[in-house]
């Protein structure tokens, strides 16, 4: 199994790269350190699938070891990075990744240092920053990446497309959580382009162009890469809601509070009686939302059947993305290496 | 006079490009329009001034006159948009060139749309993301320029440096307005990073390297920018209290009820008697500060001699430029359009 030593040489790569920043940052002033220590804390977690589907994309396409290819890969967690702050910020969280979320730890140095003013708008500006500086830190690393300008080239267009995938994608996840009558259609659309593209198709691409894949290598990772986005995406609604805080790092029920209109609760309101789902809107985006409360909705979730119907569609779509890789033109390392990425991207354990 | 020609061409660039993105956007969902129209308003205004720095910086060094120079500079015109959207969401503006900000006509939406929940983390969220999206497309629309790919990678060097400097310089300047006691000294090492070396020096720095100058161009330029871009800082402190509304596009008093310290600010408190003291800290950063509290302030800030002092600055830093540009190796045309535009960088009109 390859995984595990890619996963460890993107680490090499993305801490190597967020090192070398470090000196510069202090020269200009010691008062940044909390800005690289935020950062740091940050990066220690995650499970880096999108560097290593960028890897096996382009191993699957025939691009050979060279180092140049995990650095340009674990650019992407730089890119996570960013819209993990930003996506704190937006949604008010208190912890990410099993640690205080950004906004939350500039709020606490506000705090400590007695500063002027209040303590939460400090701790957003501080956040909408250092999120501003991952963005621009993702695409530096990448051409920094010691491979040929014209792979670089071809790379970009993939890069520019997720990039405004993903943040249209969001915004449309906000729309959809501020509007009434959201369906399974509606919710499935802000997953393709919010989620699913961005954490495993555009990645997959992004190896693939760069290792200058032809048109068919290119379909057949989308024919894998779509329905497992997806897969992955359900599965990530359904850790949210009964995952358990240890492994998702987000307290028990922070999407319920968030009002997440996820494909989830989509099924659950398509199922549900009338009474179920009066207390379903009633509870989620309640900002108060307490244990019990969550309870209910998780209950509401079982008992219409909404789980079920979830757990059917991750199974479908998971055997959706076996098929097509199975049939898929790329080497059989990568297919071994993207199988295994697929248990990763869907299993039940966050 | 060659800028006005250069600046019309800037804005041409630049609404060509967001022009090509449209259509990807509302094929993806007709609900991002919303998100284009609030870019186009912002980038109806302001003034062009790094593109056009860059251009001339490019033109000083040699460089001819193909069209990919006028692309490259106008990406940064995005980079300004992220900044600016961003910054707004951090000090709470109403407005930015006299428009209202993105952050505010997303709470607008919200509210003639009837969405669920609060509207301002609505506005905010979308202005998060439309700032990000501005990022991204800033380096996208920089790549895309015609240029050779050996000038691309020589200036990239320049616009991370760039990109990072702006970043780390604005929290420094969050941070400055949180903390008691700054000095002229400490308002002098934020209005460095944050806005002297990302409207000029780097700007021109960014056209030097594309156009493969050697050390003594880029030092030229330096000696230049530097002192030409804190002028232009200490002139936006002084519009941002004394300016006409009608052309600062921001209402008057506003940089006084964020509590910027500013230059002018600690210049004002070097000078000012312990009694005006005590009024200045009260007033600044209250967000009730209403026009008598504003003319108060203005009137301390011109008694205690802070005014005239940050005049002076301005003058002696402007000449110091003058003199530098008199003795800089470039060519001729590049000079004559590096005086007017230190005209317009450092003018009493907004």
């Amino acid at each position: 199994m390859m995984t595990p030593r890619i996963r460890k040489e993107v680490d090499e790569a993305l801490f190597a790269f967020v090192d070398r920043r470090r000196p510069d940052l202090l020269a200009v002033s010691p008062d940044l350190a909390p800005l690289l220590d935020a950062l740091d804390s940050l990066l220690a977690g995650g499970k880096r699938l999108r560097p290593q589907f960028c890897y096996w994309g382009w191993r699957g396409a025939g691009g050979g070891t060279e180092p140049g290819i995990v650095t340009a890969a674990a650019s992407l967690e730089l890119l996570q990075a960013s819209a993990l702050i930003h996506d704190d910020v937006m949604d008010s969280s208190d912890t990410r990744r099993g640690q205080p979320s950004v906004h939350r730890r500039f709020e606490e140095l506000h705090r400590r240092e007695s500063l002027l003013g209040a303590a939460e708008p400090f701790g957003v500006g501080a956040a909408i920053l250092l999120g501003d500086l991952c963005l621009a830190w993702s695409s530096q690393m990448y051409e920094s990446s010691a491979l040929e300008a014209e792979r670089l080239a071809r790379g970009r267009t993939v890069y520019d497309r997720m990039r405004t995938e993903v943040m249209c994608g969001q915004y449309l996840d906000v729309l959809e959580g501020a509007r009434r009558g959201g369906t399974v259609e509606t919710a499935l659309r802000v997953v393709e382009y919010k989620s699913a593209k961005y954490t495993i198709e555009r990645p997959l691409h992004l190896g693939a162009a760069l290792a200058g894949a032809p048109l068919p290598v290119m379909e057949a990772l989308s024919a894998y890469g779509r329905p497992l986005g997806i897969a992955f995406q359900l599965r990530d609604d359904v850790l949210g809601v009964f995952g358990d805080p240890a492994e998702t790092g987000k307290p028990a029920g922070d999407d319920l509070r968030e009002g997440k209109r996820t494909v989830l609760v989509a099924l659950t309101a398509e199922r549900a009686s009338p009474a179920q789902v009066e207390v379903l809107e009633r509870h989620l985006g309640d900002p108060a939302l307490d244990g019990a409360g969550v309870d209910r909705v998780r209950t509401i979730i079982e008992e219409s059947g909404g789980l079920a119907a979830c757990e059917e569609m991750i199974e479908r779509y998971a055997d959706q993305a076996a098929k097509a890789l199975a049939d898929a033109p790329l080497t059989s390392e990568a297919v071994k290496a993207l199988e295994d990425l697929a248990v990763a991207a869907t299993s039940r354990q966050a």
